[in-house]
């Protein structure tokens, strides 16, 4: 197996700006199919939702929602339940150490008192994707920090198995981390049900998840639309871009490239190498690990839109990465902490030799809800922040007012804004 | 004049749920009027900037952008420019508090280090309102966190005066925060402009500030698009809910009602008061006030859908003010303090009697940028956190991996993922 491969100096203005761009998606015309579904479930609820599970995922829904309190724990293997147990650890030390960083208490002026502060959001809504893949770590990167903010009402929706349960690792996970209701529902008709609301199913304030073109579009219509609902971020097709110098180990640089590859057919991988490294060494391992895959076929498929970029030297590589910004970025170097400094659009990095993206995706205590598709330029990925909000609170002196007082009537007499004047000034006794 | 006034016990549910509406807004209807400005701007660019500007403003510009470098130093009154620089102080005082509070080092596991770290964005476009009124404090609240995260382009947008100038307050505070480009443009085309890029405006990352319907419809368009750029929040109308006891004194009270309802004929207004308030006095004052406004038009519309509402208790008005999510919150009783921990939804909260909401709209040093319609449930206001996203790091020892690795595997397997498997285990050494 061979990969596309690039000599960056050699490239034009415009072949360089090609290489950047994802696979295309037509914004508009996937908002256009999942229209009609989230129509019908706000305006039908749960009859819909049963309709569309029917339909799509092939299984009669009795209940749509369950309460997780109602549901007996279900059986793991022993070593299952404990490699959960590890995850659920290390994420919930990651993500409670973020807790109340974000307040602020400052005095800008005697007697003018600013804080910032902190508060759950209500009720969230959390997708875990079924699908080719079981994603029970999905549920635990969305319930763990959802949990540890304090909101009150957390709906985890997924599809449902053929015989209308869920699979018992995510439910595992979702009793454990704290999730209050279980909506046995995939794609735009939970997302729908979420956003709106149902008859069992409490309306959310912010849904979050990764998910297929569907999901997404659902997402990005309802934080548009009288729903009154927010999203955590615009999803895309999972993507790493792994950089290496020539000390890495081919059959590692295979595995991460591949363990990208495998999520789906519209996975990207870029591989961002100095001239000294032996590419047709990592080619080969990639091909000799790839055919024994048992998603042989995906990872055949992302590999035709992945490809290889040689530039000068790391400094060129850090540059490149900043350009595409990617979901992953594995910097699989030499000192590799040397070169964080330089690197600033990415969700998340993965610094040595001895941190495959796999350690982030499950356990090393990072959340795995990530910007792709390029949006790391603008957002973050999931933490603690995004399941809370921030207000500001503000609190004046007679002294405080006496001080700032007059700068403010000054400002809204420019502004043209008289009560805004009177305000103040009658407050200080001087109109 | 008299304001309507509800007894929030004599209510039945339905009417409660009705009261906390507010004025609905069609939101396909406007996303569908602004799409071919949207395009318009996409497609033809500063050509298509200046039409909608001479045919919107009147204004038929020579250059759509200017470098702000390149612009004299306005003249403005010693008075005027002393009270913008005590704006500028205290809001840089506050918003530079929030530096890097967000970065997390932790190690989870013996060998696993997780990290979150921040970078700015790097090119940030800033909608600063003109219209019907002037607001350079606008100017301010967005130029100053963006140049204190330290993003490279600040865009500021803002429709020309007649003569194709800025306004000079604007321009001061501009220059004094670091904008680095001056995009002489309003409404949907001055948004798409920034979001798209043109051949003299720089393509930003994320869109700020508050605006119209057809602005903030335009921010909404832009963001579910192949534009690839992420804004603060949805704006809509400003609003704010005032909470008294029975020694707040009427004309402060009816000084606060107004200050809000003379921002715009669609502002909202609510005031919410315990039994022993005299209401009659406050509406007393808030009709001689509001005679002598000279934008005495707007704020008597403003007035008509607007109310206030009588509850038991300062208790139930915390559970009314959480409902109703308001965008500013005034907290004019003694000892307001107290009630602080039980108030969840609001964009600013303004505590005791000395603190009118024109202090913040100006110079207390938070940001007026504020989540309105109710979105205040789940959206923060501006902050420095708006303008840098966070990047997660993780580095694992070789010990690290020996720990963490078996789990990661077992999980892998569970999910079906054989590379992700393979990624750990290789590098283990157990394959």
């Amino acid at each position: 197996m061979s990969i596309r491969t690039y000599v960056l100096n050699d490239l034009s203005a415009e072949e360089r700006v090609e290489i950047l761009k994802r696979p295309r998606v037509d914004f508009s015309s996937i908002l256009g199919t999942v229209a009609p579904i989230v129509d019908a479930v706000a305006t039908r609820g749960d009859d819909a939702v049963r309709e569309y599970t029917s339909k799509f995922d092939g299984v009669d829904l009795e209940d749509v929602v369950v309460r997780v309190s109602d549901l007996p724990d279900p059986v793991l293997e022993d070593d299952v339940r404990a490699a959960f147990d590890v995850a659920y650890e290390n994420i919930h030390k990651f993500h409670a150490a973020q807790k109340e960083l974000a307040d602020v208490d400052v005095e800008t002026m005697p007697g003018v008192r600013c804080r910032r502060v902190s508060r759950p959001i209500g009720a969230v809504g959390l997708y875990v994707p079924g699908g080719t893949a079981v994603l029970p770590s999905t549920a635990l990167m969305l319930a763990v920090p959802a949990a540890i903010a304090g909101c009150k009402s957390i709906v985890l929706a997924t599809p449902p198995m053929k015989n209308g349960e869920i699979v018992p690792e995510v439910l595992y996970v979702a009793k454990k981390a704290g999730v209050t209701h279980i909506l046995k529902a995939g794609g735009a008709q939970a997302v729908a049900a979420m956003g709106h609301g149902t008859e069992t199913c409490p309306k959310v304030d912010k849904i979050f998840g990764p998910g297929n073109q569907f999901v997404t579009a659902a997402k990005m219509t309802l934080q548009n639309s009288e729903a009154m609902v927010s999203i955590d971020m615009p999803a895309g097709p999972s993507e790493v871009l792994v950089m290496c110098d020539k000390d890495a180990n081919h059959d590692h640089v295979a595995a991460d490239l591949l363990s990208q590859a495998e999520h789906g057919p519209d996975s990207q991988v870029v591989l961002v190498v100095t001239p000294d490294v032996d590419l047709d060494g990592i080619c080969a391992a990639v091909s000799k690990q790839a055919a024994a895959l048992p998603r042989a076929e995906i990872t055949a498929k992302a590999l035709t839109h992945s490809y290889a970029v040689v530039v000068d030297d790391l400094a060129a590589a850090c540059a490149f990465s900043n350009s595409y910004a990617p979901e992953h970025l594995i910097v699989n170097v030499e000192n590799a902490e040397a070169l964080l400094p330089d690197l600033d659009n990415a969700g998340s990095i993965f610094l040595g030799r001895y941190t495959p993206e796999s350690v982030g995706d499950y356990a090393s205590g990072t959340n795995h809800v990530l910007p792709t598709y390029g949006y790391s330029r603008m957002y973050s990925g999931v933490s603690l922040d995004s399941f809370v909000k921030y207000m500001t609170v503000q609190e004046l002196t007679k002294e405080g007012l006496d001080v700032l007082g007059p700068s403010v009537a000054t400002m809204a007499a420019v502004e043209g804004l008289e009560a805004h004047r009177l305000a103040v000034t009658l407050r200080l006794g001087i109109e």
